[in-house]
């Protein structure tokens, strides 16, 4: 491919591109770039919102540049040294390679695992002597680091910033130059570090590395970016029929940001399909073959067709999923409420999201909606509760 | 000595000492305490302003003390990572040998050397890990470390503070760890690192070391702080002649100031002189057992005698001192003007000068004032030129 092309994959979907022109000038070069993206060691869990920078990852790799995961497992041993943050304790070596593992399996589901190189920046920090440290630190000042916009609100908000969280981002600079990157790949909330990155290179007689962000993934709810905390978000270790299903639901809008972001199809074909949607076509069409995209990449293919062919059972003839949970709920005094139980049984939230979602008609007995928000469910016997399309429990009042 | 005699040796001359009664209390102990001082480990050359340090030191010692004369090699190896200043190059381990050396030969003359132990902070330094340099980082925060005074100061102005300089007063600190001070001194303008040893000490999980600062000593001109570039100094090495003359050449009020921070005489003696020359006596007589007591810790009672002597014979008898340097001038055309020679040798920083003492009558050509500020010398005569009391010349005109 040539640069203008490569650019143009390289371009998708992403937040920024620092120096394009320099950029340009690496690739025209013509020799594999170094392209380098930093993940905490922290046990990794990953939502498809992880997987942003993991695609462009692979992108490049598909334009025959080499990919280096790097862990940095240096900090991560450190722990935090404040003792103030109790769940951030030291991490051994043993739980590093751990979660590198855990790590190596999720991210290989997307990149080739030839064409990427794994690397923990403890090999050259933990190398690094206490002169290092305060040479590295030289090499930037006070109010440069305050600058980056959460110390500087921190700093004027009055809120203490230890000293040493001014190293961190000279470390993780300070890898760009042990790992010699061409290009660090980064969210758009790690703008200040990469940047830190290039300078640090061109401090130790280096050419600077080109910073790209990629934009941080919005939730399902197409608002709030994507979370565990806000679940709105789609676990790339979920089961097949949860990823089609959660995708299925996401608005029109946000599918296509979803395509532009996660889908591996070129954009001229996604740009194609828009076209026909505008002519008339069922987005819905469209949203089934991107979900399944989805579903393949982290299940199989006939997982793909399989979630389809559930999703399809299931809302247009009516049929029960297959793999519906039990429940038994204990009756008491007298009969239990229907909201009480919804909410129990964590099929809602609250009973107050419960009542909202009978007079919305979203709440289902036994395949009938429900309209009465003080319905009892009646002892001994056994129902199917459905909340939404997807939600469903089997519920003994015993 | 009991506590509260001990308390008043201690706070004789001192700036501040906190806390007062938490150094009771360890004075209580009955155990010798442990008294750091750190200096910095570049081509010493004391003057007497230094010693005021020093000599707070040597009472320590007199009370039963153990001193200890701390030499921050750690920092003076690393020189300055910025690069930006050239004149601090890395110390070799050799300079800082061959500094410490020199150090020991000028303040042995005030210490007991088998009081003293030398320390260089390289020792721990070079062994701390840069996850430990982390962990030191983690102990004090930004705004902390923005409250000293110089700190604050050029931050506020948009002056570059490297982040390394934030690491320096941590080191300081954690040296006091390392030795387990019981006590620090410093001048005032050391008092924020000092405090920093007594936090760092308690967040290492020990008792905090008491501080005591120092004024920093006035020069001769009574106004200045003592420093070579004012040259309103008296050097630890300098003869005994120019030891004695600039300290008779001091203000009667200097005078009791630097008794208080520089004589060994007990205060009780001090106030015993200052009473009587309340009562008429003249303090010359004080001056002269002071300059004499200064030239015979640098020197020897011997050279202390003949400087006295000297010194009474110059400006009592009107006799030239033994030691006057020789010059040539090359007369060219014509003769060459008093004032140029004047400032050719040396013996005046400019001929403006010159101009200026020949106007107040300090100047003198072979004994005589001299008020003609055109004067030439005529060649190939030789004659004594005199500036002042104590800057004499042989100069030759050729």
């Amino acid at each position: 491919m040539d640069v203008k092309e490569q650019l143009e994959v390289i371009r998708r979907g992403a937040d920024e591109v620092l120096v394009e022109q320099e950029l340009a000038d690496k690739l025209n070069s013509g020799k594999p770039l170094r392209v380098k993206a930093g993940f905490d060691p922290t046990a990794p869990d990953l939502h498809i919102g992880h997987t942003v920078l993991i695609n462009k990852l692979r992108q490049f790799q598909e334009l025959g540049h080499q990919v280096i995961f790097l862990i940095g497992d240096f900090t991560g041993m450190i722990g935090d040294p404040t003792g103030k943050n109790a769940t951030r304790p030291a991490l051994t070596r043993d739980d590093v390679e751990r979660n590198a593992a855990t790590y190596q399996e999720q991210v290989f589901k997307i990149l080739d695992k030839d064409q990427t190189e794994i690397a923990f920046n403890s090999t050259w920090m933990n190398k690094f002597t206490s002169a290092d440290m305060v040479r590295l630190a030289a090499s930037y000042t006070v109010a440069r680091m305050l600058e980056r916009d959460d110390f500087g609100k921190r700093y004027k908000a009055g809120q203490p910033i230890a000293i040493h969280e001014f190293l961190y981002p000279l470390v993780q600079g300070y890898d760009s130059v042990a790992l010699k990157a061409d290009v660090e790949l980064g969210g758009t909330d790690q703008k200040f570090n990469l940047l830190v990155g290039r300078e640090l290179q061109r401090h130790y007689g280096m050419s600077s590395q080109c910073i790209l962000t990629m934009p941080l993934l919005e939730g399902l709810d197409g608002v709030n970016k994507m979370s565990k905390s806000l679940n709105n978000y789609v676990g790339i270790t979920e089961p097949p029929g949860e990823i089609f299903g959660k995708l299925m639901s996401i608005s029109d809008d946000l599918m296509w940001r979803y395509m532009e972001l996660l889908s591996f199809e070129p954009l001229a074909r996604i740009r194609g399909w828009k076209d026909e949607v505008a002519a008339g076509r069922n987005p819905r069409d469209i949203k089934v073959v991107f979900a399944q995209e989805i579903v393949a990449r982290f299940h199989d293919k006939a997982a793909a067709e399989k979630a389809l062919s559930d999703f399809e059972a299931q809302f247009r003839q009516g049929k029960l999923p297959e793999d519906i949970p039990d429940f038994e709920v204990a009756a008491g005094t007298e009969a239990p409420g229907l909201v009480q139980v919804l909410k129990q049984i964590g099929l809602t939230s609250s009973t107050s999201e419960a009542m909202r979602m009978i007079g919305q008609g979203g709440i289902r007995l036994d395949g009938e909606k429900i309209a009465d928000k003080n319905l009892k469910l009646s002892k001994g016997k056994t129902v199917i509760l459905q909340v939404g399309k997807r939600k469903f429990a089997r519920v003994s009042v015993n």
